[in-house]
């Protein structure tokens, strides 16, 4: 048995987080692997909402989810995560079970397109809200482009500011490894 | 499924790294609760030694090991954890599955002996010649004491010094928790 990795890792959170039947978000979509991950967790009866400011990401998530016959459980949004609770409250639904975030530029894409520390942060403050006690959202940092060391340093002061009477933050992460790698802070929310 | 705790996910790491009939190492016996856990996981045919500067740690551990008949596998030593590697290699072994730290000072014991960085270090670097590859050193990391700060700084440098190609540093920390609550390092031997 070996150390997790980071990218394992976010999908075993992923996978105690949300059962058949629940309700996920990908504040994320890029390349729509973790949409996929989601909807194939949440099942026929759950139902999975992604976002992406960019158009290109909606498309490839669509398309995959369509190879996949998983579209029928995703709602697909086209516009910043940081609206994605009024999304959600929209559609009828008021908690969710986990949320997930890759923070960065879509891989493959505009490398000056990238999340930015205020909607993320109010993204996650939101969702919060909306997550069950016992939820999680997971936040996959990937900071090595020219933006990416202010990002993080904005997000480190504003996840290590969660009251731990309402929510336990782990970082997860290597420190021995070059070029900047991803790391991960779980945000789970108490019971 | 919650996120697991940093004690329970230091037990976690013992578990998976160390089998019937192994070999473990606790650097720091303390009040021998790790030493007791040890002893179980490696059962009646392997060996744990157990190093303590205080004598007070040593008597408390064998009381313990005694209470649970687990003494017979255990190799109590009352000295510093950076002469580990020559008493293990002393008692014919050359190679190890696991070794805890608990960095910091012995709890309800004089809180002016603590573990110093230069030992620590020194015991981790001749502990990691004699790890197995896959093995694991779990480093808990209480860094409250007045010079835990110091302490921390020092190891920090080191551990992140590690060749990626030789392990894998993971650190495993709640960072939303005040009064300086312990965190995990472990070291990963790569395979």
């Amino acid at each position: 048995m070996s150390l997790e990795g980071i990218l394992p890792f976010a999908r075993t959170l992923l996978d105690q987080s949300v059962n058949n039947g629940g309700v996920a978000v990908d504040a994320t979509a890029g390349n729509g692997h973790d949409t996929a991950y989601l909807a194939n967790l949440v099942g026929e009866t759950g139902r999975v909402f992604s976002f992406d400011v960019q158009q290109q990401a909606i498309d490839a998530t669509k398309q995959k989810l369509l190879d996949h016959s998983l579209n029928e459980r995703v709602q697909l949004i086209n516009d910043g995560h940081e609206k994605a609770a009024d999304y959600i409250r929209e559609a009828g639904f008021d908690g969710i079970d986990t949320a997930v975030f890759n923070l960065g530029y879509l891989p493959g894409s505009d490398k000056t397109i990238v999340t930015k520390p205020h909607s993320t942060i109010t993204a996650v403050e939101q969702l919060f809200q909306l997550l069950r006690p016992g939820g999680m959202i997971v936040l996959v940092v990937y900071h090595g482009h020219e933006e990416g060391k202010n990002e993080k340093q904005s997000l480190e002061t504003y996840v290590q500011s969660f009251d731990q009477s309402q929510a336990s933050v782990l970082e997860y992460k290597y420190v021995n490894q070059k070029n900047h790698p991803p790391f991960i802070w779980v945000i789970e929310k108490r019971k």
